[in-house]
């Protein structure tokens, strides 16, 4: 199948109690596209600047990503973002928000991209998402995420956006945000209700669950003795879970979607090793297959 | 084998959204003694007051709990304890602690009691846990609890205690500041360093996770539309948890304790349904094997 994938691409300043980085290539849809690679062929739609160079270029390539409609905008500057972690890494404060190019993006897909048979929606304005999703018709499994800013300020086009995907990728806060309800489970529930067969809370170190009509499923977060920088976990989960099911055919059932949980959790559990793409752009498909192997060790019993 | 519980047994009044009860039955060891006796036989020791009747003392004893070694104070009134739960129930304030006879209580055990073959030591005061260890000398598994407060004013009594144990039972928060590490996985290893055998980090409504030193199992919480009231979830793991130990022979190992998670989260997923102990004191053991076999469906998976 293919996979087309509309977001962010941005460089990123991050400091972390276990190191920092002045500069480097960040953006949910450049982690998506390294997290996806290793399951489809990825098609990347964002936007960049005058700034964005080779080696960047190179980077989001990984793995056969086709970058052509990256668009670089002449005389602009790329999407930065600055932020700093807490001591246990579980807060953190965002410094500078420079949207540069990003803030007039609307996105154009070529044809290829357009084809998509998957498509994911990265964390943009909602009616940008829904444009997009307008113009892959053919698209036969679409996942979106979003950010509590689109919860509070375009709530109704957010909404017009989940009735029209097939999948909502979301912390669960946003889900409880979004909804209004008491607890994750009503909050997934009403998700389901607006349209969407399957509704992923991310849960941060605590890993992420899965509710679809068929069922529940939750993974844990894998064990790590260190954590170097967390930025673009969410997204890289995103990018293992979307990628593996467009690498399958066919109809997409609860348990393609278990198994696209346990590839997502793998892989966003080596982006968080080292800083920004670092990890994940070195990494290979036999190393994320052990540790599906082992959340599958850790998480099995017989009663 | 036998099974002895040391804790706090108490009037509970709390108010959540879903409702309120003025006084209710509550407290560690009975919250404890309630989910282990579906697994064996409980020997409570705790103190409670005058005004600790008969319909308390029945409750006590469902499923055959021994109550030989409640000390019933003359003159003196049972620790009440009164809170009240934020709207999504992460937080919970305490408005009243009357520690009353709790807080002159010298656990007297009987022989019965002193010759168990599990422990469990609820959160008293580190120096008491700790006598209560040495009484029970003959003891194949020992488990314990314990809270913030004795960490910060009696971590040296506290790490004495967890030496002395086969197995630390905390919330995951509790862990990281006993040991001061960074995250959940340097903490409980820092505490199997202490000797412990296992150590089990509790979640909340993300669920719970075992740490040994032949590996790591992680286990969601039971999926609730409706949570009435969280008091007494911990402590109702911990007597699934234990409880389970408890009823099989011989060495613990790895797995039992995996199947010891499943059990101690299929009681606490029924405790939260109601308020106090007024679910499971009704509950049956078909009813927690059907949630154990629940939770196995929503965490297996094939690669």
């Amino acid at each position: 199948m293919s996979l087309t994938c509309v977001g962010s691409i941005a460089f990123d300043a991050v400091k972390t109690p276990f190191g920092e980085r002045e500069r480097m290539l960040g953006g949910a849809a450049t982690h998506f596209a390294l997290a996806a690679s290793f399951f489809d062929t990825v098609h990347v739609v964002g936007p960049v600047g005058d700034d964005f160079g080779d080696a960047e270029f190179a980077t989001l390539r990984t793995r056969g990503t086709v970058t052509d409609d990256v668009e670089q905008v002449a005389g602009g500057k790329t999407f930065f973002w600055k932020g700093v972690y807490s001591e246990n890494l579980n807060q953190r404060e965002t410094l500078v928000t420079d949207l540069n190019v990003f803030e007039t993006f609307e996105p154009k897909l070529s044809q290829a991209s357009r084809d998509c048979d998957v498509l994911f929606l990265a964390n943009i304005q909602p009616d940008l998402q829904l444009g997009v999703r307008e113009q892959c018709q053919g698209a036969k499994f679409v996942a979106m995420d979003s950010m509590d800013l689109w919860i509070n300020i375009a709530h109704e086009s957010l909404v017009k956006v989940i009735q029209a995907v097939d999948c909502v990728i979301l912390n669960d806060e946003e889900l409880e945000m979004l909804t209004g309800a008491p607890n994750l489970f009503q909050a997934a529930h009403a998700v389901l209700e607006m349209g969407p067969t399957a509704v992923v809370a991310k849960q941060g170190k605590y890993g992420a669950a899965l509710y679809t009509k068929d069922g529940f499923f939750a993974l844990p977060a894998y064990p790590l003795r260190e954590v170097a920088d967390p930025t673009g976990a969410g997204d890289s989960f995103a990018g293992g879970f979307v990628g593996y099911i467009a690498s399958k055919g066919g109809e997409v059932t609860h348990d393609d979607l278990v198994r696209a949980m346990v590839h997502g959790t793998a892989v966003a559990s080596y982006n968080v090793e080292e800083f920004g793409t670092e990890r994940v752009a070195r990494l290979t498909r036999d190393e994320v297959d052990a540790r599906v192997a082992d959340l599958q060790r850790m998480t099995s019993f017989s009663v």
